[in-house]
């Protein structure tokens, strides 16, 4: 028998309004009560009856989230933690692997399938921002990561040239003078967006930019970032110090110093981008610019579950009503760990 | 203006029905012609109309992949390869996290919403097999991992007894004689069925089963790798070998002998299970017990694919109709690495 509203109510010696409180994660409830009402859920495994609600809302309490690669760790732990941040709140994610290619990605754009889900949080590669500003979807849309979409949808992101700033700086206040980018043609803008800041950083400093330290393609996988130190370290004068777009550049940049018989700071100082766990636990670990990846669940979901609930209104198909499109600054914080001295 | 498959057709330069077959991914299809006409789709960037696929067929299209957790590496690699096997047959998988709670897990065996997908692929860990066996899913659902479910789901796994056999056996064949493990307490039945292919193996070279060196609780992550290997060198005789669960478990304790001033596999040799990227680029590179997961997801998804198209006539509400089930084998290779020598 399914267990109902009022048994939860009943087991945690509330009133079922105050059950119903909880599980819509409405504000003013206290921390006890709350935990009652939890624990009492919990006890009883209770499941919210969503086929009931989702007929009576006109909703299917389903978003998706689309990104490129759910084996990028990075990726996987946002996964997780936009998983949690809806779960609080009724919500089940459902995540779609568009492996950056431009069908997968246009599947997105076309609102996947109208019945399916209530919205997206999309995180784009391949398709240009132009055509995802143009793009009508049929569902609320927001924008994770660099890539700008002229204004179009709601949009939450790190501010990239700080945090890339930072980073390098870092590498200059440990005393290193020869500092090369990995990871300079990645896509979605990461590449050129980063470099900006790790340019601006050397200049701030009073160090030249060489073109010869900035290289890495559009791979952002750790094969990819062993291939760049290996090519750094067959230069007539191999960096001291290397800023790496994103932790799995990092990590292939350490093997590869480690199969160079080198390592990290001694040799070359490594810092990545992502803060992913893989580089907190390796040897040695990882220094990098870690994004609040649960306050950008947080905010991006808090913020897609506004769009559904009032979507009607915002945008006609003309594409007005957008002055009231929301951009959120990601926080984030330089971790200094043993691959530049920490 | 949509691209229409005639488009496809003719920029490839074959019939129209050549390129359906292509899409629907019929066998006796030259290398020759698959390619030519993938690369129209992809020049053309068509996507098949699967609104009106679905209507006709009664179907969605889209399959369910449940996994306790995303952000783990050894889920999400395995997300990223059923995500592939699916699309190379038209169908899209969204992955739900059920964070092995009971109520995310019921809610796989629900059936999630029958209107928006036509199977599940589920990995469970806190439902009991009990549960799972008696349970009358709405959909076409088969089993991932170690815990059987009383012969009613198809079941997909890797022989885990055997490979942790080999795996211990790779230890002793190396010379070490205080052979830890690691992962003992672990969920889903994997602690129990590891442990005894690893003490089958102690056995059969004629080594003594130390219950003192079998540590671990239900987690599987790095922290409880490093936790668990940092209780072992606190004994008076500390292992000079461990075989760790998982690989995220081997990274731990490669993390925790590093931080002691030890090394791998000179101190101690370490071997994991699973074969995530993240070891084969850890230093050391970490040896591991390898499934293979394309195979698994290729398998897994084919059939799951068959039962949908014929599920109508498969099992009644009375559990009739088992005698047809599934229960496939995955292949693995030991992949001895720099943890233990290699």
């Amino acid at each position: 028998m399914a267990t109902r509203l009022s048994d939860v109510a009943a087991r945690a010696g509330v009133s079922v309004k105050t059950v119903s409180n909880v599980i819509n994660d409405y504000p003013h409830i206290t921390a006890r009560t709350r935990a009652k009402v939890e624990a009492a859920i919990a006890e009883l495994e209770y499941t919210p009856n969503v086929s009931a609600r989702s007929l009576r809302k006109g909703r299917s309490d389903f978003i998706a989230l689309a990104v490129p690669e759910m084996a990028s760790p990075y990726f996987a732990e946002l996964g997780a933690a936009v998983s949690r941040a809806a779960k609080k709140r009724g919500i089940t994610v459902l995540i779609d692997q568009t492996e950056g290619e431009a069908a997968g990605e246009k599947l997105v754009l076309d609102g996947m399938r109208g019945q399916l889900i209530d919205g997206i949080i999309f995180s784009p590669i391949t398709t240009s921002p132009a055509k995802i500003g143009s793009a009508d979807t049929a569902k609320p849309l927001l924008l994770l990561g660099e890539r700008h979409a002229g204004g179009t949808f709601d949009h939450v992101a790190v501010d990239s040239v700080q945090a890339s700033f930072d980073a390098t700086t870092h590498l200059i206040s440990i005393g290193r003078r020869r500092i090369a980018a990995i990871g300079v043609g990645g896509g979605a803008g990461t590449g050129s967006v980063r470099r900006k800041g790790y340019r601006k950083a050397l200049k701030a400093a009073g160090l030249e930019v060489d073109p010869t330290l900035e290289v890495g393609g559009p791979g952002y996988h750790r094969e990819d970032g062993a291939a760049s130190m290996r090519e750094l370290l067959a230069l007539p004068e191999p960096p001291d110090a290397v800023f790496c777009f994103n932790d799995l550049l990092a990590i292939g940049a350490l093997r590869a110093l480690a199969d160079a018989g080198l390592s990290a700071p001694k040799d070359v100082a490594v810092i990545g981008f992502d803060d992913i766990e893989d580089g907190r636990f390796h040897s040695p670990s990882l220094s990098t610019i870690s994004p609040d990846k649960e306050w950008l669940a947080e905010n991006a979901v808090a913020l897609l579950l506004d769009r559904i609930a009032g979507s009607a209104g915002r945008r006609d198909s003309a594409g007005n009503g957008e002055a009231d499109r929301v951009d959120l600054t990601v926080p984030y914080t330089l971790q200094i760990r043993e691959s530049t001295g920490g």
